[in-house]
């Protein structure tokens, strides 16, 4: 296997299991040549009907075949039942060595590692969490799996390294024409976003429902021009459990500590000020950055021109309060902003497109002045890990997180220096999610760290009271407190890799031992 | 030159300049193989600008060259300013032999007559009204003019038939980003709905704007990540001036009394009750039509699922009085229409795509109930004539007239049977603009005719109070009155043709005489 060094140092193969790769070479030196990929035709007269009685006929409508490609959106998160509902039937149809292209998967979609061991499915090209990722990493999938980003996936759509031959929609609301909305009905979940770019380039489209309602479904965010099939079924999910596990606000007071230590980087750094923009990440401690810079704001009355990403009540009372003229909204993390985005004329939804895609004329996180940011651990030359934990398994999703990094004036990324046993700032992080080049701040517990790279970042901070700190003497006080960490123990076989947004490798996660 | 009898038995050449032409072949009889065109990826990077000083200056960027395509939208319709900016740009510019693809030009355009004579423009593909349509008839532009309907347009640029270069977009608002909308400013005219495809398929984007305003310009109808430039202007055009001459309500008595047998007509067709769909053209009698359909659903407490179109004041007082649910607007027709856009959720844009492209997953004139639209000439074979005179000259555009009259359930067509000296009522129209398959009557001030291809309908229709009349004698009454028509005198050459919204062609015009 001929491997050449990234940007970052990682070893990439130039070519795994008949797939060529190309490893990553920095944050915007990879463009495309040509065009994007060609969607596709429709057929359809007076009196055609769209409304099937069941997944299985569906799938039967759309000859669904062995090897084919059937990708899902995660509005719903935790709470969605979709995914498992159409694998199932995927499986009961005989159908063999799919590849399943969710935006991401969460641990509710832990029967799908029957199938992984059966062979239903061949491969994931998407985000995974829990479960799903721990079945990779022990090498239970047959072929590779895919980290993208947000932004790096709907890329893949648009310039057809990513094809889809089924999209599978959950509509919180549709009618029989296919018209679709996520704000209206018992399972509403905001905006479909993620599943725009697949209804749009997909060969088939099928919307499943659990609110099918009179002609026309208003709004219309994916409009019946792109959707083939509709199928009714009593439930799509719960969104209750849109809010769960890593979008909770933090409150110990480490976490909240951190939050605080990175609300006044972004002060000293001159990035609060009328006419700022700011994205959190959908961690405990971004949300409880949020918080922070709102009261701030609030008292101190500044005003933003926008707010985006994953949004919460937290964003939303902000912006209640006047300090944020609009909020641009990617995904919905609680039922408040589904709510809200149905009456606010200033929350507007914004696609993946719109918001992080490299590749086309001008994406938002391109534009953004702050990003606040989790990880699962940092390395002493600033590259982030957000997939891995310290053992090598594979755990996390991506999200929008390297594309904010990377596009953002400051990119901040906040952790402790170490958790229980765990370094987790450290000499090189078990994974590269997003590259040092897009990172400019490290916000721990123990002070924070600023990219040497960000010269000028560094001369602003110099003389202020922030707790500025070498990030080798973090890592140093991580050591000393959980012990130096072992490399895992791997396996030859690389089971997963980590692209960035421009589709280039930043990273290849191996199979873990036992 | 081989031609071939097309099924409303037109002489159509199987090849014309290069270009090969398929003759049309019935409603829904020609669909698409492989896939849809491609879109193009952009180039943008954090700190990248796209606003520019001028147009001159797009014109640069775009490297725009000679023979190359550019397009335009008519939502300020006769009130446009954009079409003469820019091509006076490109004429200044030196550029020559340029194919203009508006999806309509208007009276106000007439400065492009200077431009076809002087070879700046080669062709136009779009719909031509008034001059630019008299000079064509005239012989004077070197290439040919390709008449498509709505439909047809976003299907050429779907199924890359019709390739853009370089869309130009007046936007009455926008943001130096690149997100546009038309429902604020000084020139608000709606939705920019004929302006997406173009934006979605064109190789560069420039918005021209008369409303720069901070990021984020909200709604966001277009997306930044689909412009490439900004330009600022001073007045984009004159949105008083999207009223004029074809969508003013008819009250002459002649008129209103054709307007009136249509409402009849519908009524005792069975196409007015709760749950029913509707739209009219946007002619004097379909208004007038429309005035009187919302009277007698008032006045009978009768409830639409939804009326489409070009929306009036009319069909957003149906709405307020209750009797209609939902309004899905192609095109604002007034200002009246543009306020309620801004704050009704009811009142909702669809894309011209959504509307009425025939090789989608389903079109919204696919499910319309009835459709009431004017027409120049109509024959005794039901064929329909919107864009010539009876003397040959090309004057009017297609707008949406074949793909309403194709899909809906009844289609009705609304015509005096003779105007001064001339027979509207004819043995052939001057040009077949809706083939006879999709007309399912014609209602003039002597009588209504119906189709006798339409069984059920003369069937349901016997012994009902309406005058119901033969075609033939339309006809007659017609040459009684009007004298007989004669043939216009034609040069050989032909100077356009109409397509159908297929793509296959309907008819050709020839240049006249003189």
């Amino acid at each position: 296997m001929t491997t050449v060094k990234n940007a970052v140092g990682r070893d990439i193969p130039l070519e795994l299991g008949g797939r060529k790769l190309k490893p990553y070479r920095g944050l915007f030196k990879t463009f495309p040549r040509g065009a994007k990929a060609r969607g596709h035709f429709g057929r359809n007269r007076p009196g055609d009907k769209k409304l099937l009685d069941s997944i299985d006929e569906a799938i039967h409508a759309c000859k669904l075949k062995d090897g084919q490609t059937v990708s899902f959106h995660h509005h719903l998160r935790d709470g969605d039942y979709v995914v498992n509902m159409v694998m199932k039937a995927i499986a009961d149809h005989g159908l063999k060595d799919m590849v399943v292209a969710p935006s991401a998967l969460f641990p509710c979609h832990e029967p799908l590692v029957g199938m992984i061991d059966s062979g239903v499915i061949h491969s994931i090209e998407g985000s995974v969490n829990g479960p799903i990722g721990d079945a990779i990493s022990h090498g239970r999938m047959k072929g590779l799996n895919i980290l993208r980003s947000h932004g790096g996936r709907v890329r893949a759509i648009e310039s057809g390294e990513l094809k889809i031959d089924v999209a599978f929609i959950g509509a919180p609301t549709a009618d029989e024409r296919g018209n679709l909305n996520g704000l209206y009905g018992k399972s509403a979940c905001g905006f479909l976003g993620y599943a725009v770019a697949d209804s749009m380039y997909a060969k088939k489209v099928v919307a499943i429902t659990d609110n099918l309602v009179d002609y026309p479904a208003l709004p219309i965010q994916i409009g019946g021009d792109y959707v083939d099939y509709v199928v009714s079924v009593p439930s799509i999910g719960d969104n209750q459990k849109i809010v769960s596990g890593t979008t909770k606000i933090a409150t110990d007071p480490q976490k909240t500590s951190i939050a605080q230590a990175a609300l006044d980087l972004m002060i000293h750094a001159g990035m609060v000020h009328d006419g700022m923009s700011y994205q959190a990440g959908a961690g405990g401690i971004s949300l409880a950055t949020t918080k922070f810079l709102g009261d701030y704001m609030k008292a101190h009355n500044i005003v933003a021109a926008w707010m985006d990403g994953g949004v919460t009540e937290h964003l939303i009372e902000i912006q209640k309060n006047g300090n944020c003229k609009a909020i641009l909204d990617g995904q919905s993390f609680d039922v408040v902003s589904v709510e809200d985005m149905r009456t606010n004329p200033q929350h507007v939804a914004i696609t993946p497109n719109y918001y992080a895609n490299p590749w086309n004329k001008g994406c938002l996180v391109n534009i953004l002045d702050t990003v606040v940011l989790g990880a699962t651990e940092a390395d002493i030359e600033f590259n982030i890990n957000v997939n891995t934990h310290s053992d090598g398994r594979l755990l996390h999703g991506i999200g929008g997180h390297q594309d904010t990094a990377a596009g953002a004036k400051l990119s901040v990324m906040m952790m402790p220096v170490f958790r229980k046993t765990n370094a987790i700032i450290r000499d090189r992080v078990t994974t590269v999610s997003a590259p040092h080049h897009s990172v400019d701040a490290i916000v721990t517990d123990q002070g924070i760290a600023i990219n040497p790279a960000r010269k000028d970042l560094v001369k602003k901070l110099k003389g202020s009271p922030l707790k500025i700190v070498d990030i080798k003497e973090l890592r140093d006080i991580a050591y000393a407190e959980a012990g130096k960490p072992e490399e895992p123990e791997y396996l030859d076989r690389i089971v997963s890799i980590v692209q960035f947004r421009d589709g280039t490798v930043l990273d290849t996660i191996r199979q873990v031992k036992g």
